[in-house]
Parts: structure tokens; sequence; C-alpha cells
């Protein structure tokens, strides 16, 4: 056995409550290395070899160095001692807190009166630790809108030089087409009737540029885009058609023009908002800029949010939209950027305001140090984008490769985090799935198709089901095309009738998921997804070349029309 | 190179800011393994082959399998973006989020605009996030007092039934000697003698046992002891022999005669305080309990600290003894079992109160998921305990494994968190240290000699310093022998004078420590303690033989009396 491969952190994504009475518990050994795994647990107060449970652990995930095994457990007092035990062979190993012991389970400890010495530990599981996102979130369906480029529906709101809504318009980045609320709330049945079950906004808060990341007033819709009476009308809308709304905001840093950062500006050391900011020295220079700011940006200066009256003012933020107006969810723009102690009070005052609101991070690495519980409840998921998009639509990765990038992932949080992720394959921050895949629809769809039977939460970058394309930032903010002549209307049912099936089959949006079949130098992949209802096996060819695939492993299975369910 | 073998996890105790501007970055590799480790560094928005830093890796802790390689950093605009690189031979290999890559870096990313795609981040440091354990602990030397057994100074405080003190009493688990707090005043001074800088005192609040561990009013001093006059009397005294005061408190159960317990006794499900506990269902039974308790203990049901009432009652505990009688610190039984919420808000309470308090939790296996700096300042050391006692006490392990059980705890937290550790051979829960020796005061002494050359807060249990033996509970909690024709007073000149030495050289109180040699089958150790006054070379021999020990890998250092200085 490579013990050096051995891995296991006690109260980590290793070892954590999944709900009120279940822990999950998991090791990481050398890939193929064992044939046998279990965990031994008992109480700590009662641990002896008369009372532990033996339960065995099974392989969840796999990379090309590592297999990850997972168990699920029930401790009946909430309390959890254990151990790991290894087989290879004739060879038996145990692992605890003490280290690895061959043949027999060793403890340690000098008058430990009470605790199971030497044993891991998961010392109570307490409700309130438990971390538990929004259940609608597993059976959500998300569709994101740049406002300014959706619809136009109110033109009387048009900023000057408004340009023309044509299918061919180019967008700059600086150019507005009047997009807005009114337009939104116009097309609300066309989000319907493709199956959406929430909007992700990115911000519409008054701020000076198109793309509104660089906030002026966090509590005010820009007038561009209608009022906040409009906001509520939209939402309200939305809810009535069974569709949430979540909004995104930057907290980390402010526009230029937020009037405390332009009286920063103005009055220096003597502004009451001196602190609200990270200012190094004064006076305060902007070029280059004397005080913390996103990248180098000088115009994006970043938010203290240790300072008490910015943090009072930013929670109220957080508090009205989701109180006042309604809204059901916050993406967080910069997350990993602001403070923990911030985004632990925000997550207390967003609940207190909405127990299941949505609180979705930006952070595009590792992200274990948000998903505890007591910050996000997922993060936005760009791992998964990037490795579909390696795999299906660029085939640039072979199938083991992509499972195990998958697979990483899937251990790399408590399973409750990866079942609300938010899962993308474009954005206003990148070029559209289309031309990613250099048109190839084909490509688009296997992509489209591997997201919307995958778990977490999977959204559509508005236009994308009607074919539009675009390079990077610009040319993927184009203005959404109405025109129905110009908009390809298979790959709109397309996307309709994969919607419709994950809606129909719980299995697809929380189903247990494992790969079947993920082989070196392949392109193709079989899958499972499965629950108490459904078992779906599901085979997706990413090579251009036609693929045989051995169906003998894969269990019984009947396959039917899943539109016609014969 | 061993893959397998390399361990690293952003955001934990292998990546976390040690100051607002200095970061630590470690990994782990197998032992052995690398001919040189560095981490490539840079501003995650200006991350390039011509802006990025390589600053080398140094290995920092070692065990039998791995090495563990420790670097600083202090990133110019606290945005950290991060790879490492491993040498062996001609063959080099990085090794960030996205994998490892032998040769070139790799890097991942569709249309990852701002990310310096694929690299391990430490997004930005804020300063409220740091991890400040307060600076005096660093320094302390503290001494454990259980009150019932270190000094009756006051005998009209007597419980009925007070046993005589003397130096032959034998302690049962319900008998009385009458010790107070008064005893402890008029003591202090033999503390201050001693060298002392902090007492932790085991509960003395009221309660049924003579271990008061089963509190009946958190709130009180227990009449046995005095009153809470006699408390901030007790605190002030010390604080004028520049001695502070650790008071021990149990948030975790309540004793079987707390009111509000007694009251849901007696009216069950109609008690205002039915959710103050664990309640399985009414009517309450108590043998067995029908309500989650500490152990399989019915007299200490487990409180409900989730509720808000509970909770608003148990804080303003927290804040009382600290603000109100100006305690210094709370050492917290059975922390481990508490929820993470509740001690969120109890150190937001007592930092609020006295930021330089300190927090203390019990736990007595590993503690990372409690020491991220929002919840304790370190916990009770029972690992380095443990390690210490098998190599200088039981002599039952070797150099080599000493070393690797010391290096695996130095790297299992942040070292904030490990320079304040609370250092203990022997407590209230354990037999004492000169018995668990059998008597071999060379032995009890070259661990108490460790432990006052070893980083992290050393703490004395009262009377060890004399002397003093006993078992386990309750042979351990004799009253303390005043008399001094029966205390060893070499034993406590030993103790006086390495608590000086200690004092006076910073180096040992918080230098770097480094083993020189630790060899596995061998019985001595040599070791380092450095900052920038002093460099402390010691060897310590645990065998029964006489070592040799080659000194010539040691660098240069020149041997001075420490007591004179010459």
């Amino acid at each position: 056995m490579l013990l050096e491969a051995i891995y296991h952190q006690p109260k980590s994504q290793y070892a954590y409550a999944y709900d009120e009475e279940t822990l999950h518990i998991r090791v990481r050994t050398k890939r193929g290395d064992m044939d046998r795994v279990a965990v031994i647990w008992g109480d700590k107060y009662n641990f002896s070899d008369e009372t532990i449970t033996e339960t065995p652990m099974e392989v969840f995930a796999q990379d090309s160095l590592f297999d990850y095994y997972h168990a699920e457990v029930k401790p009946p007092h909430l309390r959890f001692a254990y151990a790991f035990k290894f087989e290879q062979g004739k060879s038996v190993v145990y692992y605890n807190e003490v280290g690895f012991s061959e043949g027999k389970m060793q403890s340690s400890g000098v008058g430990m009166l009470w605790s199971p010495s030497g044993m891991f530990e998961f010392p109570f599981l307490n409700p309130i630790d438990v971390n538990k996102p929004p259940e609608w979130v597993k059976q959500a369906v998300f569709y994101q809108i740049f406002p300014e480029r959706f619809a136009n529906g109110d033109p009387s709101l048009n900023p000057p030089e408004t340009e023309a809504w044509t299918a061919d318009a180019e967008p700059t980045r600086t150019n507005f087409f009047g997009g807005d609320l009114q337009g939104v709330i116009d097309h609300l049945d066309y989000l319907k009737n493709l199956g959406i079950t929430c909007i992700y906004f990115t911000p519409f808060f008054e701020a000076y540029s198109n793309h509104k990341y660089d906030t002026i007033d966090y509590l005010k819709v820009d007038p561009q885009f209608g009022t906040n009476e409009k906001a509520k009308e939209l939402v309200d809308e939305a809810h009535k058609r069974g569709i949430r709304v979540m909004l995104d905001a930057v907290f980390n840093h402010s526009g230029y023009y937020f009037p405390p950062f332009q009286d920063v500006l103005q009055n220096g050391a003597n502004s009451p908002y001196k602190d609200w900011f990270h200012i190094k020295e004064f006076p305060v220079q902007t070029n280059p800029p004397n005080y913390h700011a996103f990248a180098f940006e000088p115009h994006m200066p970043k938010l203290n949010t240790e300072n008490p009256e910015l943090k009072e003012y930013l929670l109220e933020v957080a508090r009205y939209w989701v109180e006042d107006i309604g809204i059901d969810g916050w993406r967080l723009d910069v997350a990993n950027e602001v403070d923990h102690r911030f985004w632990r009070d925000f997550r207390a005052t967003v609940k207190r305001a909405n127990p299941e609101a949505y609180i979705l991070g930006e952070i595009w690495h590792n992200s274990l140090a948000w998903l505890g519980g007591d910050q996000f409840d997922a993060v936005m998921n760009y791992p998964v984008t990037n490795s579909i998009i390696d795999f299906f639509v660029k085939n640039e990765i072979d199938a083991e490769s992509f499972m195990g990038r998958l697979d990483q992932l899937k251990i790399a949080y408590p399973m409750q985090a990866n079942e609300v992720a938010f899962n993308l394959l474009d954005s206003h921050d990148t070029p559209r799935l289309l031309t990613i895949a250099d048109g190839n629809k084909a490509r688009m769809k296997l992509a489209a198709a591997f997201k919307l039977t995958y778990f977490g939460a999977p959204c559509i970058y508005y236009g994308d089901e009607i074919g539009m394309d675009g390079g990077a930032d610009p040319g993927c903010r184009k203005p959404m095309i109405w025109e129905e002549d110009k908009q390809d209307h298979e790959l709109f049912a397309f996307y309709q009738r994969l919607i419709e099936l994950r809606k129909n089959h719980p299995a697809l949006q929380n189903g247990t998921f494992r790969f079947l079949s993920a082989e070196k130098n392949k392109g193709y992949v079989a899958f499972e997804r499965t629950d108490s209802q459904d078992r779906f096996v599901i085979m997706m060819n990413s090579s251009d070349k036609k693929a045989k695939i051995r169906t003998s492993g894969f269990g019984k299975a009947a396959f039917r029309d899943t539109a016609t369910n014969k």
C-alpha cells in the first residue's frame, strides 16, 4: 500500500454533516491500490471492539492518481469517533489520528479518561452547523440576462446615443442599446416557454458603464433600466410564472462615481468616508492609484468591508433587495477578495430576510474556504465549465482526464455545495458557447446536453438557445435577437426538450452521478444518474469517429423515448 | 517524484495570513524526495513570466513519510497567485490548480479574462481575517489550580464534613477539603516567586460536586469558594503581581441542578426552558436519559446552544467575567461538542470585552476546524503532552518518532495557534507527571525542561513543582502540600530556574524551533531555538545510556552558563 497517498482531514470536505443525522466520511488512496476500504466507528464515550461498526466505503470519485472512497453514516448519539481500515490482499492497515498501524488498530493517550484515544472525531453533529442550501436550487434552470442587451421595453428610458437594436448590431465597450426591465417583463413568457425557473441578472443598480459593475447607488435601479418599483413589478411577474430572480452585486469595490468615493477624492482625510476604502496615504491620487483597487483599475476602488458604517450600509443593501423587493438570491462579484467576516454577516442578514435565498459567490479557483455553510451556498462552477468545454467542445482532453477533473471537483467540496453549484458554459465574461465551438452546433449541443444532465444548477446565457454567437467581451454582449426568422428554432427546441427532461426527472437534477465509462485516450463517456424513481444511462461521444461502447457492465436498463415515455 | 505524496490546499493551514502583510505557504512531499522546492508567485492581475517571483521553500517539519516545506511571502498588493516547482535531479515538475506538469507550467481556462488561469490563489489578505492571538500568551507561564485543593484561606466557608488538609490526605470523588479563593490570594506571592504569569482555574462557579464541572449558576462564585467580590479581589491582587487569570467554563452541558434543567424536569413541555436542552421527547426521563447528555451522564444535560435565549444568557456569562470581574481568558470545557456558530459569537463577545483575552478550547483531537481565527486562539495541546511523555517519561518511542509527532502537529495548524498552544504534561484529568514517571524525578525533569524550552505556553499543574504525586482522578487532586519540610525544594528550584531562563530569553518563548538531531532508534534529541537575540542549542538524552552527539552540523555556538550569562 502506498501510505503516502492516503489522505484524510477531520471536519473538512472529507468528514462533514450532510444533514441533521448523516455524516459523509471520505478518504483518498492511490488509484487501484486497495481491495477494500472501510470506516470503523462508534460513540466516543463507548468505543470498544464490542460496540464499533464497520461500514464499507465505495469509490465515489477517481482521477489519474487517486481513488476517493466515500461512506454515509448515521451515528445514533450524533457523536462519532472513527478510523479507516484498508485491505490489499492479505495486508490490513488501520489509520487513525495516531497514524498507520498494521494488523491491529493502535491507540494512544496518557490518562485520556473519556476520549477514545487516537481516533479521528466528529465530536457532535449540531444541527445549526449543517450546511443547508435552498432546495429549490437543485431543481432550478437559470438564465443569465445582461440587462442592457436583453430587450428594450421602454424606449423613453433610452440613454443618449442609444444604437439601433438589430440582429447585426455590434456592441462596443461603451455603447448602449436601451435594454431595460420592462423589456424583461415583456419576455417572461418566452423564458417560461423555454423552461427557465430563475433569472440571473448581471447588475442593474445605478452605474456609469453599460455593464453596471461600477456601482454608483446600490439601493437604486439604474434609471436607464427603470425604477425600484419596476424591479418589484418584474420580480412579482416572474414569481407569478414560477420564475425566481437572482441579482448580481459587487461588494468588493464600488464605481468611481460612488458618492462616498467622490467625497474622499474631494475632501481627502477630512471625508467622513475616508475609511470606506483602502487609502494608503493622503492626498488621494488616481494614476497610479494610491489605494487598493479591483485589479489595477483606479476607477474601481476596493471597499473596506471591515469598516462598520460601510458594512452596515452594504448589509442594508443585502436586506433591502431580498426583503423589500423580493429577490431570491445574490450572485456576488469578485467574492473571493472580500473578507470572510463580512460574508458571514452577509449570510446571516440575507437568510434572516429569506431563509430560502441562494447565495452564490463568483470564485474561479478552489472555493472550499467559502463553502462550509457559513458563507456561500455555492460558487460559479468554472472548473466544470472548463472541463466540459475541453472535452466536448475543444476535444482536447480524453475521457479519463475529463472524469478526473470532474471527480476532483466532486471531492473538493461538501456534497451540498456541489448539488447547488452554478454550472455555466459561457457568460458576459467569456466568448459564447457557439463561438468557442467554432460554430459547430453538434459540439455545442453535446456540451449543453452534458450540463443539463449533470448535477448542479445549469445556467443558459441569454441568446445561446437561439444560436447567438460572439467572441470575448464585448462580442458576447450583442443585443438579443428577437426577429423570429433570425433565431435558430431547432436549437431552441433542443434546449427546451432537455430542460423539460431534466425537470420531469429528479434523478437528472439530484440523483447520484457515476461514470460508467471514461477511458484513457477515448473520446466518449458513459455515466448514470440514479434516484429511487429512475436510472438514466447516458452515453456521449465527443470524438469525430463512431464509438462502440460495451454496455454489458452498465447494469439493466430499458431504453425509453424520453419524450413519449415509451 | 512521488506525485501521490504531494499535498497542498489553498486557504488552509497550508496557505494562510500570518500577519497583515505576510503569508505562510506550505507544501508536503515524500520524505527526502526533492532536491529543491520553490513557490512561484505573482499578482493575479499581472501574472506573467516577467512579473513572477520564485521563492525557495525550506523543510519546516518532517515525519517518517513526509517533508513539509514552508515559505514566507509578502505580496505587495496583498493578492497572491501561486504554483509550486519541484526539482529532483534533472526533473522539474510544476504543480498548480490544474495539476502536475513536467518541464513547463500549464495553465487552463476559457476566456478567463482576469484570473491567472490555473494558479492557486490567496485572493486578498484582508486584515480582519488575520488570526491574532494575544501577544502576552507567548510569554506566559501558566499554573493550573483546582480550587477545592489549592489552599484553604477562609475556614468559615468550609462545606459540611470538610476533611483535614494534611500531606497524606486522600481525595475521593466526593470529599471536600475546603480550598477557596482567599487561599489563592494568600499564596499569590508563592506563584510570583515561582515565576508564574497566569493562573488557570478549573471551574469555581456554583456547582454540586467538588470539581464544579456541573454548573448550577454560571454567574456566581460557589459559596464554598467565596463571593464574586472575592473573585474580583483575587483578579486585582493577581494583576498587581503581574499574574493574569483564566477561568474554566462548561458551555457544552449544565449540571443537573442548573435551575432551568430542574424547571424542565418539573414542568416538562410547559417549561419556558424546554428548548435550552436537547430533549428528545416528553415526559423527560433520566435513566436512561431521553435527552442528549455529556457522554452518557444523565446528570450533565447537554445545552442547546442554538437556542437564542440560552445563547444570550451564556454570552452574558462570557462578557461578565471578562468585563466586570477582569479575567484574562476562558478555557472552554468539552469545546468540540458545542456548535461553531456559538463559538464565533462567543469570540466576538469576549474580544469586544477585552481584545487581549485568551480563548482556549479543550479539544483532544485534531482541532483545525476551530483554529481559523474565528473561534479559539488555541487548544489544550494534548498531542504534545503525549509525545513528550512517550519519549521522555516512558521512553517508548525513538527520537525520529518524537520529532515526527511534534512536527506533524506543527504543520497541522496555522503558526499563530501553535505559538499560543497550551502545553501541559498533566492535569486534574490525568495522573500526575511524577506518578506517570514512576517516581523517576530525572525523567520528570526532562519532560518539564522540554516543555519549558518548547514553543507554546507551558502550564504547570499545582504541586508538581514541589514533588506531589497521585494517580488518575481522584488521586491527582490531593490538597496542595504547604508544609515546607514535605515539599521538594530542589525540584521547586529547578522549575523556578527554567521558568526564569524562558522568561529572560524570548528565543525560548517564540523563537524558531528546529530539530538538529532526531534519529531512528536513538533516545536523544538536539534542537535549536533562535531569534534575533539568541540561539539556543539544546541537547537532551532520554535513554538510560550515555549518548555521544555529533555537534559539528549544529552551527557555531558559544556555551554560556544561563544563570550567570558567562
